[in-house]
């Protein structure tokens, strides 16, 4: 590899070749005319600063440790609950991907070009049919655009190793080629708890006491989580006299919260329901109060609906063994008009909303009981969650709930002199010893910058062993948010660190 | 979406359309051909078992757990030795990575498929071009091939919001089109130490402190960190009278543990050493010993060198810090024939190999100090390593260290009896409560099968509570290694649990 430096003079830019070829400039005759472009692409390259993909992001340090801190309390949890981690490829071949996300989310896959000629298996009636002809033969991968398919697909191919009912999670980024927006990247993190291969509604009572746990050690004490089941909407569009129309209706009341009752009618009208489906469904939407209250309320009302009653009965059982549970049902709100948008949920939907930050839902999921059947697995029901990270973190961010300990870079900062470099050496390790984490500042530069910098990485402390301190063994330790000196022995400082 | 199922009968195979469009099959009309087409390629795709892309792979629990030890492990002393983490895309444009690698890297490189129509800036003579020529307008993003160029990316975009020495750690997977063989995959993950923004020889001595810690954690304990320096090898260079040929030496005695020196021998001569060159160069690889006797011996042939010298003067000093701490230099040896493939390297150059496992390297790096400058900022001295979870994982199998307990999905499994679920609710809570995980088994299934899955799992503890033990008062807990059962109160259980 070339290396090239840069030097900018008053009148002229001249090139300078760096490392090992350092006076190529100056014989000519080795200067190849590869090399030549080589150059002059770089020096190209080096007057524009470089830039990340649209849509995607870096983190540095600040965003890391506090996103640290929200993965790290959701995979406490999980393990606690019993859920185990696996991880999937990045890349699945777009055999796998395509058909499950429906034609909207299939062209936001990411696709990635074969390896090598990829044109080699193009016929030219591929070269000129088009992007869409072409890209089945040059690209037979796709980055993973969800964390459910992936999973449908490890419990096919790993069914005779796993222990079913399997309960997994997965914490993982997927990929969409949506178009950037606020709070909308490309490139995001997903956190879902899945239970496969078993219908017991207690796997839905746990992924409740999972999520009131995970907001519990988040600190977010003001929310709620709602439930329905697909069968209640089943029921009410049966009762409504729309039978087969669900997932009209669920698109629809989806939106409740966001453009309210007037303009989900107007959008249903518009999908021919006539106006006694709509009023009776308002009447069905209007029941409100306690829990017990709802049930009650729309099981008169769903009374003709098989389907319909099944869905009650299962969040009837849901809230009861919930109420085995001290305080299990506050919360929880079972709420007819929730749909969740993900055609593939079959029965029970979750969803959770923080009610003191205007933010949307932080976490929802449901019963689907059909995704392995797309791999030719039957028969396998299963339900999970999936909790947004980026959510979670601008909710942390607004109620000033980051404890301000995961902010620490290093609990102490070591300022060298180089005089006592060797004294603070033994220093340094004691304290690693202790567990405390600490590190000494590299260079002997005024003790300006090591202060600042130990501002600016949020390290608490800083200790000061100059050739007095050396003298007397005792050390300097200052305090970075007070401004506090003291003089503390090995023992105090250790002690000192451990508060 | 539409979902279906398929039912195989005696003498014929009869396609079902299953939740909420049962009965399509029997409304001839409404089954359109968009809809047939969409059920026949289901159809194909049932009989087919999923499959990964070549190369990459699925983790399953047991595997996971492994790894997540390993990388928490590293975590917590990257952390202890106050590095920062930082995440970036997994996505970085092509004009980032390309011109990084060298052209065999730059091969290697997977390219994602512009989103959209990506032929519309694709001319006619770039179809007609040839895939090299045609991918330069279909894709301008490709996956990370390394931490390194992305960090020095993410220094110099950030560069005044970074703390300056930035000591930042990464562990993300990087993306490799090479040829899967074994042990070789084309998505794996690194975990990268670097410091950036200084040239004490502190990071060198810190990098040194960092890996023993590391090892020592994960219970390796016959290792040895080897260290030598890019300007030793210029030095030898010089001393042999092939001034400049660094990179040819490098690379061929990269290989002296694979090949032999007689090999390597016959490789510089194919590239023009000359049989004095040879000979001079096989007496100063001889040099053997203590690392004094290796640096006074080396010393000694390179002092007509000042690149060389210089070399030596930085490992003498490395040595001499270590030296101040207890055990410092314990394990680490200099080695003069150390050359690491990277040509970026500038500086020193570290390796670790695990000694009584044969399985290469576990670990490498060294001093770059160029990096940044291909983005425009130069004058950035930077040391890092790469730790590989690959190889570790197998030291780690071979040698028998993984701890037993990360294998634990469960610390207990509480079987479920329909009568007495009401009863072991509040004991599933309170379990959890002391922070111990627990699940219940969420069907009432047949006590073997509870059973297999607490094995398959392996939950080391099983709780029985039948009617009989609802009524004393006391558990039956069976101890799944040993197969003992006894009767336990609450109390007990947890204090069991927690040992």
């Amino acid at each position: 590899m070339y290396c090239i430096t840069f030097k900018k003079s008053s009148n002229h830019e001249e090139i300078v070749i760096a490392k090992g070829i350092k006076c190529i400039l100056y014989i000519p005759s080795i200067i190849d005319s590869e090399f030549c472009s080589f150059a002059l692409s770089y020096y190209a390259m080096s007057k524009q600063k470089p830039t990340i993909p649209k849509g995607t992001r870096d983190f540095p340090p600040e965003m890391m440790v506090k996103r640290n801190f929200i993965l790290d309390t959701i995979r406490q949890v999980f393990q606690k609950f019993g859920f185990q981690p696996i991880e999937t490829p990045s890349m699945e071949k777009l055999s796998v991907l395509t058909g499950k996300y429906g034609d909207e989310g299939e062209q936001l896959l990411f696709k990635v070009l074969n390896n090598g000629d990829f044109l080699s298996k193009a016929p030219q009636s591929a070269l000129d049919g088009g992007a869409k002809k072409l890209s089945a033969y040059i690209a037979e991968k796709g980055l993973r655009y969800d964390l459910t398919v992936p999973l449908a697909r490890f419990v096919v191919m790993n069914q005779n190793d796993i222990a079913l009912p399997f309960r997994r999670y997965q914490m993982q980024p997927v990929w969409r080629a949506d178009r950037p927006q606020k709070g909308r990247y490309r490139e995001f993190f997903q956190c879902d708890a899945d239970v496969v291969g078993t219908d017991s509604l207690l796997v839905e009572m746990e992924i409740i006491l999972l999520l009131k746990e995970v907001l519990n050690r988040l600190g977010i004490v003001e929310f709620e989580i709602k439930i329905n089941h697909r069968k209640v909407l089943e029921g009410i569009c049966e009762a409504i006299g729309k039978a087969g129309e669900m997932n009209a209706l669920a698109t629809a009341i989806d939106k409740l919260d966001k453009i309210g009752t007037n303009q989900v009618m107007e959008e249903l009208a518009n999908k021919g329901f006539e106006p006694q489906s709509l009023e009776k469904l308002q009447t069905i939407l209007e029941i409100s109060g306690s829990n017990d209250e709802v049930v009650t309320g729309v099981s008169k009302e769903l009374n003709k609906s098989a389907a319909g009653l099944q869905g009650i009965a299962d969040i009837k059982e849901i809230l009861t063994l919930l109420d085995e549970i001290e305080n299990g049902t506050d919360k929880v709100s079972f709420d007819h008009s929730l749909a969740r948008g993900l055609s593939y949920y079959t029965g029970t939907v979750f969803e959770v909303k923080v009610t003191n930050v205007d933010i949307g839902s932080i976490s929802g999921g449901g019963r689907y009981d059909d995704l392995t059947t797309m791999f030719g697995m039957p028969n396998t029901p299963a339900v999970g969650i999936s909790l947004g990270v980026d959510r979670i973190y601008d909710v942390l961010t607004e109620l000033n709930l980051f404890p301000s300990s995961v902010l620490e870079a290093s609990r102490l900062l070591i300022v060298n002199f180089e005089d006592s470099l060797r004294h603070v050496l033994p220093i340094l390790v004691r304290i690693r010893e202790a567990g405390i984490s600490c590190e000494l500042y590299p260079d002997s530069a005024k003790l300006k910058k090591q202060f600042s910098y130990a501002n600016k990485k949020n390290i608490p402390f800083v200790l000061i062993v100059g050739e007095e301190e050396i003298n007397s063994g005792s050390y300097t330790l200052k305090d970075m948010h007070t401004g506090d000196q003291r003089n503390v022995t090995l023992e105090q400082l250790i002690s000192a660190l451990n508060q």
